[in-house]
């Protein structure tokens, strides 16, 4: 049995582009609930810019609460994403030990999102990442867009290619792929990630899909199959970027976690915190959101049996 | 590139539960839009008794219709479901030259569906087959329940590779193995082909799954990537209950054929009809329904290049 990390990212990936800010205590109890399911790591928020992002602007005060020495959790690490140096001390200050940032591999998406080329993107995040582990934090950095892009179609597999390769010169070694637009297919995931271990086999992979045309958990199985070893996702199916062209949500927490355990690969996980978190966000959101299993309810044990 | 067959069972597999019978004139224009797509085969009917499901009894008018020498699809074969004697006469009386059956690997569900344990029912299925191969049509025949039961839950190796050996001793070389109540798994799907493959090697598989989970997808890729040739499906994923929450439907066509032109493995199934004749479905049952791509629309042409 294969041990797979989820990576919830909701609070993140999945607010940031709601219009209508949901307020810190509801974000709280809706992270609380989230946190009882027992996923290996929750992201909490994004150290951006809160004018540019409302929705992001409570970041500090989440960690601040989480971390807090009482209510730190014992199974799961606590993530922030940082776009810039400016994040990143804002992101040390007030504790966050696990940090995540990335560049794009496409570099129309990079120059949307940054203001920067790929390469200018890269050559101030790799210095972010360093300070970062020096400071004693867990570093993740990851590849936006790697499968696809909104605005330029295809990305070459040595766009990709470069970027990790200079992650690994780094020596950062948990390096997540992400497909942003929803452009992944399994085929191209397996293909992707096969090279790159060959390429970088000293390496944690993650992966990072969104469910744009439906393939998100054809992705992740196919991820899998190839020895990636952590899943990023969103409860309820939330998210989408707010500077790409056409993305859906991300994979829902709740129907990756139903499919590990289905696969017999995890089963520690809880799902009835998932299905209540995403049926949470359904509420504060005011709207049905894509998951699937939070509507079909969680599974009967007697069927969670592999040939 | 591994050619994939595309089976659309929309007809049979997607309105035999619809309560409300759809009228012969708008099945006819909604078969001719699916069939513009160039899919290899679609399923026009089932030859059950009219009275138990009325939704299919225009079957034979459908096949005199589809079947008759101005308008026989040249690039689409068009199959049937027989269940019984009385069925299989029936479909041999209007033409129907590719027959399919099936038994069910649960006793349970078997018993339920048939009135016959697997035994009793496989033992009339097999001399039918042969009868119908005999008068010249293509044969399939199937494995309802093959990956779980919704009655009994895990459906053991064993039952299904005895029907599987009873076939392939029969002479039957077109085998389907249905996860009719939709909890299959990819790496399930993965392992039960690539035992029967190594049990019984020369066979062209065919897979059905609903959607039940959300895997339907994850369980289509997998079945290709250990060798399964043809891959059954309805436009708009139709099927399963619409009056509960667990939404079984099939997987979706459109979803599928663009899955497979994504993956660079299919390209000349044509997504624009397969998108209107979803359009069509949601029209005529008053509903939106489960498919992707016929709401996120064609995907650009410049997006679909693989690593």
């Amino acid at each position: 049995m294969t041990k797979v990390l989820i990576h919830e990212v909701g609070p993140r990936d999945g607010l940031q582009i709601e219009k209508a800010t949901v307020p810190t205590e509801t974000k709280i109890a809706w992270i609380e609930k989230i946190l009882e399911s027992g996923v290996d790591v929750v992201q909490l928020g994004s150290f951006v810019n809160p004018e540019r992002v409302p929705q992001m602007a409570d970041t500090e005060q989440l960690f601040r609460y989480f971390a807090s020495a009482e209510r730190k959790p014992s199974k799961t690490a606590l993530s922030g994403l940082v776009l810039n140096e400016k994040g990143l001390d804002r992101g040390l200050g007030c504790g966050v030990d696990y940090v995540c940032m990335g560049v794009s591999a496409s570099d129309t998406h990079s120059r949307k999102n940054t203001g920067m080329s790929t390469e200018e993107a890269l050559s101030r995040i790799v210095p972010m990442a360093l300070r970062a582990g020096a400071a004693g934090a867990r570093v993740q950095v990851s590849v936006m867009s790697a499968f696809g892009c909104g605005f330029e179609g295809p990305v070459a597999f040595d766009r990709v290619m470069r970027i990790v390769g200079r992650y690994v010169e780094a020596g950062l070694k948990m390096i997540s792929l992400a497909d942003t637009a929803g452009h992944a297919n399994p085929a191209q995931v397996e293909e992707l990630f096969t090279k790159l271990r060959t390429l970088a086999p000293d390496v944690l992979y993650a992966c990072h899909f969104h469910d744009t045309y439906g393939l998100g958990l054809a992705n992740a199985f196919a991820a899998y199959r190839v020895g990636v070893e952590s899943f990023e996702s969103a409860v309820a199916g939330l998210g989408g970027c707010p500077f790409t062209a056409v993305t859906g949500g991300n994979i829902a927490t709740e129907d990756l976690v139903h499919m590990f355990a289905r696969m017999n690969v995890r089963r520690d996980v809880e799902l009835d915190p998932l299905i209540d978190a995403a049926k949470q966000a359904e509420q504060f959101l005011g709207r049905p959101l894509p998951g699937r299993i939070h509507v079909t309810g969680p599974v009967p044990e007697h069927e969670l049996v592999t040939v």
